[in-house]
């Protein structure tokens, strides 16, 4: 029955030789590979605002300047990341990158930041999608869809994590459409509103419910001003995309790849700035009560609550779910990688019937289901945590780039690590601003995190080796025939279950079967010796005192009397077990055979065999 | 590691034999088994009055009548409850009772009835004591305690579960002396107060914050007075606890048990009518707010705030407390009854490492905790579900004694029969009376858990018949040897751990073992064969291919086709499996040994040994 919902909800298996990668034209890639980085522009101007207003509306202005300075750091990077799509054709991940060129430790960190990113990613881009839908339910007279905020956004998680372990194609169509339509709507939007504002001057963004404006103000000090800048940091997230994925694109594939990656971070740098630009004009302010995003109340403001609105809406709903599709390709990739090198459970290597990496698709749907739950869907609450992990890997990762220039000395390298080493000192400056700036808002556990997560790789590492070096034939001899091999049948009482117990442990081990029966009650004991003598087919019945009621205590201690005869023999204890027709009916009979097997796991010379005996109703 | 904590919470196992009856005085016999019974003194007269108060305060002066009228039944439940002991000198609770005269359905529905009635107790009994604490504590001023009502009402059940599950010895001297110090204590206040208002006249009680007394209230009409009669209802509960334990009284059993019952009614009519008619004196009304228990109320109003009143909150929280013990005692035999004729898994009829009923003690805690998560510890919004249960048994179990008496004829049956008839007819109206007026309350959800049990508890029982018919020996006939032993080795990879797997197969079917190897990558395969070559110890080497990556369907297979060689005949699959050296280490290895077993097991002439090689470090 299981299985047959497995069929339903996730298809029929697909055999390997089907696996094949789509190459991808620069259009369709820039569809596939932005929809992560371009989608934050849904958020991160509103971001930047929500710190600000804590020092009340005066000090919203600021926002200009502070979108300016991200917008270049944004070019940095991208010029920065050009150089590694060279270096890497075959796709430079942060992971592969650090541990290439700066050793496992760095790569294990970026590793640990870029999954605890990837889960944040999918959290982070869900809310924001529910954000937009339900502020266009808002505006249109549906204020109570915020309410049911947290059931929408895991219901679009279930729905993302299965369509994943289907295994959609990542196939450029599909992609295209929301990607552009939320770049042409966004763009349409910043261009009609300074071509209408530039005639008839900007109206202000009204509130149904005004927004609450704090009445003494935290001071606008640098402090605030740095904390503005780290939230708003949150719009490069994503920029490393293109970079991890160069083998898609159609040949020449680093050329082709370098350059849409800069003309995404042309799109982006224009589409954050025009936002921030129409927030400031219109005075735009986050809203606690009404929850309605920045966007949707410049969007309304501007073009009115008709179609074309609801148009601007949906594209950011859309693009923002996009957005969590793609940390679905991205975290069981990765976690192929480290379970591929033996830092990970094994199990987040292999492929399931549908050819995708499973597990790890699996996990991040619950992980970040549970970030949802836990942040009640509010991304805003969450972009603390966001970002830290990002800039983690665009430091190591960059860092590594200048090591290898220093290393490979290819020509024109001066310039390159030049380039790498300036965006490395940029982004650890804004790492240690984002760790400074948000630890207590919720880096600190981020940052917490990261070592613990270095520390399980690790110990899972030492263990797979450990393991590697004990199953290693270097050291191995054949093995002799066994000298001896003893069967025990642990009986509960006299049944038909018992006789192909019976009849296979004479099989086994023709010579040396003895039967044993743990003592609980000598009323029973007395009959089942009765009835023995006619059923038992000759083994020899062995009852054990049992004062504690145990049965394992006897029957440990009677395996080491029967090894202590024969050094070098075998024992092997058999359990005649009935097999119930229907799933349920296991709950209904002692788990013993399940205790026994367990218990004696560690028993050396010994093997556990259950007999079935199948019920037919 | 596991088991050293069990060892440390649950004590030491005791041997078998220790298992003996302590023997009981009357004294000692109406502490142990009228706690229950009594404590309920300690919620029926607050549980009348909430239902009165939602006609106005002039409407409280109801509750001496309807009082009386719940003492006068009480007094007849009682009398007829003398019979049950007469005629089950070995314990007659509502299940044996009800079955053994009106067939497996009633005792069924007695049982279930009982069983969530058990579960209530605890969690009513828990929340009253822990508000008789909370009302102490708030008189004293220290009135936030009740904010944690919950916390602690958890802590109580988890240690009365932890003193359980250790066997605590149903000692007389443990239980007599809170029993004695809440019926000295609650007398004696009844005396006191009424000497007292006698002479100087009743002082109403004093609020610190006043009850909310609703303006408009309800109509005052028959089905508001029939409401607060079944909420008083709940005076009853526990009154049929001596009738199951006549066997633990000192000889002449029943002479003994019968005239327990009888005092424990006079103590129990005398203590519930004196509360309630100083409750009348006084016009305590219960507090929603403040969340004072009506006896509190009472108690610091007679006996002013100081260690008198604090003897008789602390005296009620403990025999509240011991009340719940008692359903710690009855709940895990009666499911160790329908488990031992097989209504329920068999796991309920195992006594644990202590003698105790383990099972059972845990799945009262569970649920009962669960209930009191639920209600947030307000034992008065509980009490709606409380007593139809009771109501229900003690009209099975009466209707039960009257076929009886009908059926034996033994002598002076007519009067014992009119008394149990009357019984019958009493109990059965006001469980009609309760089951009507509680309904929407929440008495609809124990009146459709009760069949959904009973139907659980019959397929229970018809599958535990198929079972003992299908295993019974009367159709079997010896099996004759095996006709031939096929021993199948299923290999991952050659390293040291297939070495004794080798072994082991070519021990156990000497001339008829083959290994396979299900092919996902042909150039591991390719090196496999050439490395087989050298350590497969001339076994013959299978391969099988699997385009879908399953290891299962090719398995299968050729499981299949082996078997069509040889009828009669039996193949053993063998695991060669690594047992890693720490706990943890197992969730790093595929699950793929757990997979196959669960999915051959219904594989006919099948079985399948995992032979472990167990790693040092």
């Amino acid at each position: 029955m299981a299985s047959q919902i497995k069929r339903f909800l996730v298809g029929k298996p697909i055999a390997t030789e089907q696996q094949h990668q789509e190459r991808l034209t620069r259009t369709t890639a820039l569809a596939v590979f932005s929809s992560d980085a371009l989608s934050s522009v849904a958020y991160a101007t509103e971001a930047i605002l929500t710190v600000l207003i804590l020092a009340g509306t005066h000090a919203l202005g600021l926002a200009l300047p502070i979108g300016g300075a991200i917008a270049a750091l944004l070019a940095i990077v991208a010029f920065s990341y050009r150089q590694t799509i060279h270096a890497y054709p075959r796709g430079g991940g942060g992971y592969i990158v650090s541990r290439d060129n700066l050793g496992d430790t760095a790569g294990l960190v970026a590793a640990a930041a870029l999954l605890i990113d990837y889960v944040l990613t999918v959290a982070v881009s869900i809310s924001a999608g529910v954000a937009a839908i339900t502020s266009l339910a808002s505006t249109w007279g549906y204020p109570g869809l915020k309410h049911a905020a947290v059931e929408i956004a895991l219901l679009c998680i279930a729905l993302v994590t299965l369509a994943n372990l289907r295994g959609v194609k990542e196939s450029g169509a599909i992609f295209a459409v929301p990607t552009y339509a939320f770049v042409v709507s966004i763009l349409g939007l910043i261009t009609f509103a300074l071509v209408k504002d530039m005639f008839y001057g900007a109206t202000p963004v009204t509130h149904p419910v005004p927004p609450p404006v704090p009445e003494v103000g935290e001071a606008l000090g640098l402090w605030l001003i740095l904390r503005a800048f780290a939230a708003g940091c949150t719009a490069l997230t994503g920029i490393e995309a293109i970079s991890d994925g160069v083998q898609a694109f159609k040949p020449p594939e680093a050329k082709n790849a370098a350059a849409t990656l800069t003309l995404m971070a042309a799109l982006l740098i224009s589409m954050f700035l025009g936002i921030t630009w129409l927030a400031h004009l219109h005075q735009a302010v986050p809203n606690e009560i009404t929850h309605e995003t920045v966007v949707s109340q410049i969007a309304r403001t501007v073009v009115g609550a008709g179609p074309a609105y609801f148009g601007i809406q949906v594209a950011t709903a859309l693009i923002l779910v996009l957005a969590a599709n793609t940390a679905f390709a991205d975290f069981p990739r990765l976690a192929s990688f480290l379970s591929r090198d033996r830092f990970m459970p094994r199990q987040f290597a292999s492929r399931g019937d549908r050819l995708v990496f499973s597990n790890g698709i699996l996990a991040l749907g619950f992980f970040s289901a549970l970030l949802v739950v836990i942040f009640q869907a509010n991304e805003i609450a969450m972009l603390p945590l966001y970002a830290v992990g990002v800039f983690i890997s665009f430091t190591l990762s960059q860092a590594g780039m200048v090591r290898r220039q220093l290393r490979m000395r290819e020509p024109g390298w001066e310039r390159g690590a030049l380039i790498s080493a300036v965006g490395t000192v940029l982004t650890a400056i804004v790492l240690v601003i984002l760790a400074i700036t948000k630890f207590t808002h919720g880096a600190w556990i981020v940052l917490t995190l990261i070592p613990v997560l270095v520390l399980v790789f690790q110990a899972i590492h030492q263990h797979y080796l450990r393991v590697a070096e004990q199953l290693s034939l270097s050291t191995a001899v054949k093995p002799p025939d066994l000298r001896r091999h003893t069967a025990i049948i642990l009986v509960s009482g006299i049944h038909k279950g018992v006789l192909p117990a019976l009849q296979y442990a004479r099989s086994i081990a023709p010579d040396n079967v003895t039967a044993v029966y743990v003592n609980l009650d000598p009323d029973q004991t007395e009959r089942l010796r009765v009835r023995w003598r006619e059923w038992g087919c000759d083994v020899p019945l062995v009852v054990l005192e049992s004062p504690f009621r145990s049965l394992l205590r006897p029957l440990r201690s009677y395996i080491a009397e029967v090894q202590s005869h024969y050094k070098d023999g075998m024992v092997t204890v058999i359990l005649p077990e009935f097999v119930p027709a229907r799933w349920w009916e296991h709950l209904l009979h002692n788990q013993t055979g399940w205790l026994i097997k367990t218990a004696l796991m560690y028993q050396k010379g010994t093997v556990v065999t259950s007999v079935p005996y199948r019920l037919e109703r």
